[in-house]
């Protein structure tokens, strides 16, 4: 393609059936909105300009768009899907190459579908325009493609309830999805009329003005729209699906493959093992040969080679693991890093920390990060232990190979190699309990008798 | 429906496949047994009277229902679904209106087929018994229904082993579901004959008796019927997989569907997201804008607008969560109040407890509310900030505004605005660890020879 | 069968679609090796002798067989199958019975299949061979096995590509096991050519050579092969799809069947009910009686009459729970005995520890079992109270009835009926949070400036 490439992505509809206040392109597949989608898709063929024509709940989807450098172009009025693409001419004023049409509810479309498209309106025989078809399992009341014997040659999008029995037959459908030389699209919109039951421009109509279109298919599930939430969990089952396909061709076993949810840029290396129940959120990598358990839920973590993770471990933003850690099970980590060898087998949160290589962090510790206002860190040297239900008050720093006692709350810094124990004398009553068991019994069985 | 409705259902079956010392219909489906489905949804018909007719196991049977003001007809002998009916009949005493027979191990059946078999039974034509057909994806050995052309009129009811060729290829099939009118139906009873192979009076002969059936179709995923464990899984994922749908179309977005297991009574918002794998027990309510992060397990909680809860949270009977309010990741609640925006985020037990609005309870906070005899409650005023790793031994109150410093044991009450602070005077030996080292070493090494 | 069974099994391949370091035939399934179930399912043939047939990466295999009396074979060249079976025969040297072909990476083949295959080829009529065919849902581009009509007598197995339309509709397919007398199976492997494009010896040329071969039929699932991580996840879910109806039909009710995955050993009892999302490692018993809440994590653990577990329980190796004992959500237990009717209900971890009936373990208890050196052991006495967020100092011992107060670090033994309190003075500072919070929000709000 030496052409230039512009995108225009319809998101003007109000998405009723969303049932929702977050605009319908905005919802996410594998954690990032199907607009976005959408955008990283098209993006990969280098758009010298891209477009999204809004419509209702305009001020969401612009404030979406606006930190991508992605103009808007506003459709006030539900005229159809010609005028809505014919919105965008404004922003594509002085731009001269190739458009693709693409819609913000359909958001699986492949990059290579797209580059599909505008390889074909470049081809020698040079169509005006591109149409995307696909072959759903029940092609039900989609609009038919009629295509001309012996090649690719578009004859005519035909409705259903406009078809004949004969093409009612025909399995191939309209996915809605179009390229054509700028130029050409907006001489044929405006052409474009509305004399129909609607009073709509349907966009559909230019592929017979045209006279000259070529349909490129595609799969059926990257063209899969979403109209409602059920919807939006097939799609998210479709994304998933080939993820953990991916992952699996790419040497990860998957126990249970269903059950391990990727997020959409999760980087997953060689001879990891995933056990059931697995959530990817946004940023994660796992390194060549680590271990996650069962019930993990990981998000924005970097994770070293030959690491082990849970179960029941929750990484959020900023956790890292180095090479062979290890954190185990109902750990919590955030913006924490674990050196080398480390350990945080179980009950723990560290929180704004960092874990020398080879330390070990006793079950029940807790980085005490917060007085409720300010975020403190911790330091834990090299080698270092902490003993059982210890509290660490940041901001505090224990050094190299120190040890902190079980129990112990931990407000001041703690020399390498020092033991720190901040322990009370103990009280002992002979038979306390005993004379308590009997004093308990005689009240709660008064309480019974009184309720 | 004007005249008076009651309903019979069978559970005299033992139930043998099961294998379980529980009485087949008091199998959970959606934390609820299989026979109060059924009440349920004949519940909504207002019926007069309702008796479920026992038999091996009643004891069990009868307590379950004994609450509901329900009675029960005990089938002494086995002698067939016919003579099952028949038991009903003195408790029927007196009753005349509408009759529908019901099994207990049939429990999907909705309100709406059951009203439908009413109004067909009541319209103009006035049949003397309605029976409940289905279309299962594979008769296999179903008794087939013989309906007469152009119309609803049941000629008969063939058993699979007396039926031709021509009547095996009929697909629809009987579900064993009956209305009648009470005088008809006792009157037909006790004209059936158990002339037969196996000795049994068979409900079904009373279909050619009576010479004027209809029938109504239903869904044959509510006449799922449940004779093993694996069956009531199924009838399990049937109810499970409606009641999904029927979220999302609500405005709920569940990012796996088939992750996410509701008890029969859920109550879910808009706008509410379910992450992966949560699973609701009976009592739960969530309000609008509500975030369920991955694997969290619910339990008679209330659920405030816009709260965010999990990963691992675990809310028990009683927890109540307030507009904004957040629990965090292995967080356990029960009977306890959390404020509006308060947060308890890791790895703390909230019990008998009330917490106010703002307040934050840190990481590895736990309410002492036991004994070992009695419960006592924790009170924590609103802005209260609870240091991490406290004990707060109820009953206990903690004044707004108050802070509790990190690793507290609090045996009393603490002030508002005060700072209370349980913490012993620290001991710290240079180089401690390092001589403890070098002993430990030479001890695991002559551990290691020494084996 | 009276005569002596040899098996000889197949794990030469490299296995390179796996992209794993790890041998394709070790690669788990329930927790356990590919080749161990084979060799697990040939151990109830009693064999006399079990060879496995080694190439690449063969010290992997050696190392996995050595404890297991199993001998290997070197295949150095990857000559084709029938020269792989063929370096089983020094192995086999003096052994005059009965041979199985099996392939390492066709996990599943039940005992009964192989015992079938032994039956056949010692009918009356003896045939030289035995060849286990199958009917995948998809011939594809299996070998077909045509078969003489009337009768199990194997013409000859035609390559697909080799096969005429009318083979090609032949839906029988060859899974590559055999079964042969051991004298004819070398007899013919010594004359097999490789007069082939590939220059391979095919163990299928034997078939014609033989003159006399018959054909078993087995399910299609338990001959599938895994050849990628894909097709290792559809033979899991294969084989926890047959344990999952196996667990109901004895009398468990697993409520959502498809998220619970056994390990190959584990044992369920009879009225257990296992909540969605539970993993079960190897080594797990579970009595009759026994309720698992959802997201337990199960391993090495025996689980007594009426137990309760979970939700979000964690047990390693070596956990007991003893009769109507309970655990309960965020705990972890290794190595630890839960006595009868003694509770651990929340945040808590018992590791090398002993636990007497009634007792109760407190929320956020720890056992310091680990110095960093070596583990020590906590003994718990009968109806002993721990109070919550207690951390035992292993070496340990408390009392029977003895109380531990909350928030206790305890470093010596409590005698039964004590009282033991390990807590320090209170100080209480009124006004001081509300003073800290105006410092506190000045200091914030400078801070934000500053950025």
């Amino acid at each position: 393609m030496t052409r230039p490439v512009a995108a225009i992505i319809l998101a003007a509809g109000k998405g009723t059936r969303m049932k929702s206040d977050l605009h319908k392109v905005l919802h996410p597949i594998a954690g990032q909105s199907m607009l976005l989608h959408l955008l990283d898709a098209a993006g990969t063929l280098s758009p010298e300009r891209t477009v999204v024509v809004t419509g209702a709940g305009r001020e969401q989807v612009e404030a979406a768009v606006a930190p991508l450098g992605v103009s808007t172009a506003l459709q006030a009025e539900q005229l159809g899907t010609g005028h809505a693409v014919a919105q965008a001419e404004d922003a594509l004023a002085g731009f001269d190459g190739d458009v693709l049409i693409l819609y913000g509810d359909v958001p699986l479309v492949r990059a290579e579908t797209m580059r599909a498209m505008l390889e074909r309106l470049n081809a020698a025989d040079a169509p005006a325009l591109v149409v995307l078809g696909f072959r759903p399992a029940d092609p039900g009341a989609y609009g038919r493609l009629i295509v001309a014997e012996g090649g690719d040659r578009l004859e005519k999008i035909v409705e259903y309830k406009d078809a004949s029995d004969a093409e009612r037959a025909v399995t191939l459908c309209n996915t809605g999805l179009m390229a054509a030389r700028s130029a050409d699209l907006f001489a044929l919109l405006g052409r474009l009329g509305n004399d129909n039951a609607a009073g709509e421009y349907y966009l559909t109509d230019v592929v017979e003005m045209s006279g000259s279109a070529a349909v490129i298919e595609a799969d059926a599930g990257e063209v899969t729209g979403v109209n409602s939430r059920g919807e939006l969990a097939a799609v998210e089952a479709l994304w998933q699906q080939a993820r953990r396909a991916r992952a699996m061709a790419e040497g990860a076993t998957l126990i249970a493959p269903e059950t391990v949810w990727f997020a959409h840029d999760t980087v997953i290396g060689r001879d990891v093992t995933i056990e059931p129940n697995v959530v990817f959120g946004p940023g994660v990598t796992v390194a060549d040969g680590v271990t996650i358990h069962g019930f993990c839920h990981l998000e924005g973590a970097t994770i070293g080679p030959k690491a082990e993770v849970g179960p029941y471990a929750r990484l959020r933003p900023g956790a890292v693991l180095e090479d062979g850690a290890k954190i185990g099970n109902f750990v919590e980590m955030k913006k924490a890093v674990l050196g080398r060898g480390a350990k945080a087998n179980h009950l723990t949160y560290l929180g704004d920390a960092e874990v020398g290589a080879g330390a070990n962090i006793g079950a029940g510790t807790i980085t005490c990060n917060y007085d409720g206002y300010l975020k403190y860190r911790t330091v834990i040297g090299e080698g270092a232990f902490i003993g059982s239900n210890s509290a660490l008050v940041a901001p505090v720093t224990i050094g190299a190979g120190a040890i902190v006692a079980a129990g112990s709350v931990l407000t001041a810094d703690v020399d390498a190699d020092a033991l720190a124990l901040v322990r009370p004398t103990r009280v002992t009553k002979p038979g306390w309990a005993a004379r308590f068991r009997e004093i308990m019994r005689a009240k709660k069985s008064a309480a019974k008798t009184g309720e």
